[in-house]
């Protein structure tokens, strides 16, 4: 018997008994559906291989796609909207990254410190998820291979230049739906 | 089987046993009541849909409603008291928010610096609750529309300029009826 | 079935099982006599109603009354020593704030910054409790009404002029006994 | 039934059942022995009662006596070495403070501010446990007076003047026995 | 029965009922193999036995060894690379220090304040583990010696002059394999 420690959306502590291992992710699909979450995310993001993100489960965290109004493609995890990124692979002598993309905010001043990350000048955003690198592991998509509306990479916009944080704007991060 | 973490109105920490997750919110409006929380408020404060506003369930985060002396809506959470502010929508170029009901309080000495948020000058408060936007759920709401002598949405005051955070005056901080 | 959590006189960490919601202050005095404590005392102190201060049962928060040789009335927490101090009702143009009891200490170089509260000058004191206003508890009573030895309200000295947090001699912080 | 939790020699943290609370300290003992740990060090370190000193069961708090290669009696707790100080009685007008015995280390640069203690000086320091006053507890004790090879009492060298944490020389705080 | 709670690849909070303690390591192991982790990295790091090293079983706390691009052995540790390098032992006036081999990473800008350990001038690292003095515990060895294709200790490079902690190169901190 194990057991899944969640906390609701309503910011509740609860935990959930789960039979066995091999149902630990049904189980959390199941709670993160209703934006049920486990843990904190990780300092700098959660990291996933980048084959994994056209069809990655987002309710493995508690998190769901949404478009926004100006058809912007962005995830929604315990209220806060994240922008998606493209991020172009470096390979100058100082630096060598593959290309990534990345699921970020801008900092708002409530957040505490080590979440902050610092970009060009002043501002400062928060990470939720990067998908770089790394082998696909089929366990995080969406199970069927059903995209549920999720938008394709067919879509995708030409990749921005790193580093190449743009804060979300007010309006965006406040207009986040419930 | 679930888990329900509570603190309780002294402040001890009890796990209450929960059938299922059908009547999680039972529970949490069961021992709300008391004074019990689940949880911490979430940096920002809680974030419910507007139309949920007026006959929201308080008792789901362990608070409750209290018109005080000088006949202004509050609502009492683990001995602090928030007043309720109406926030105008702001529709200018540089910010785009819809009309909003939020609950806050000054900041005191003790209040980590993580939930302290700035406003005009060298003031600080802490935000309970922002109802904004969304879309009615109607599980937050009091249950069979008993409203329970809650301030109804008729006697509203009229909305203060945004940003209208006033300093809760030091009186009425105090005065938290227990 | 509830599950309630305790810190141990030793520091160590352990959970109690109790029957029902209503079985839970009765645990809470018999392992509140030893010296176990469940939770942390929230940010400015404990708050209770003045009228349950003649009697209050301290045991519930793991506490005793302590009279120390200088003759004055202290509470033991957690092997500090807390003073009692009354306080003036203050009605000014500027503060209403009704009469109240507080348990106070000065504060250690080894407190957290968020238990320190700011006093006249350089002094920094931490609040365990304060007793004002509100409405007589009765299950916060010591049981049968046996005062056991507590200082009984006409023993009082003299209400200290508001703010009046003197500095807890090092000698009597130290002195505690165990 | 009771549940302990611990934190094992590696670090993993573990709940163990507690069949009644007087076996309480029982299970304490044995997991001890291996190097586990139940709750943080109070801050300021444990306090216990001067004579329990020469026989105290430090397998209560996941610690052990250890005589380094100089022959100085020190304790091990969680990887680190700390030295056994005697603190002679003060007795002036400014402060009146009885004998003690203090097991203290230097700070690393990798303590949390909350658990130094500034000392003459810039040195700062980390206390594991004061033994002062109060009346000797036998629960303490180690069962059937065996006094296991610990050092005894009539070996103490010559009591150091107040404030006396000289700090802990580099080398033996490194060379902590595994 | 025992109960060890982990923290999964995912972030995710869950707890594993053990039937007993001897089969403790086993269970961390068993989900360490999945990167699964219990408890924090200790301040400092972990500290294991220099005779432990050659044959440490990562596992136990939900590491793998990796050799990089560049052929150097290195440790994944929750998404970080952490290098390997051995310290020569120090016997000088002031120092006295037994030779160890040490698994770092510079300090990224997302690591909390206490895991960063200064080193010379401006850079600042993170220490997951230190072998070093200490006597070989058998429970710690990869069961059966069968030594899975780690790195052997035949083909360490030359020890780097104390302090060494070169900080790892950016490209390789990010080019985590996930």
């Amino acid at each position: 018997m194990l057991h899944l420690e969640f906390m609701t959306d309503l910011g509740a502590r609860v935990t959930v008994d789960v039979e066995s291992a091999d149902k630990l992710l049904d189980v959390q699909r199941h709670y993160g559906r209703l934006g049920w979450t486990s843990g904190e995310i990780p300092t700098g993001g959660y990291q996933f291989p980048l084959d994994n993100e056209t069809d990655f489960d987002w309710t493995l965290i508690g998190a769901r796609r949404w478009t926004n109004p100006e058809g912007e493609e962005m995830v929604i995890h315990r209220g806060h909207a994240y922008r998606r990124r493209e991020l172009e692979a470096v390979d100058s002598r100082k630096m060598k990254l593959p290309a990534a993309v990345k699921f970020s905010r801008g900092a708002k001043s409530t957040d505490p410190e080590h979440v902050r990350e610092k970009s060009d000048g002043e501002f400062e955003y928060v990470t939720l998820a990067i998908f770089r690198g790394g082998k696909r592991q089929e366990r995080y998509a969406i199970p069927g291979n059903r995209a549920q509306g999720a938008p394709q990479s067919a879509t995708r916009p030409a990749p921005a230049p790193r580093p190449s944080p743009r804060p979300a704007a007010a309006q965006v991060e406040e207009e986040t739906p419930f």
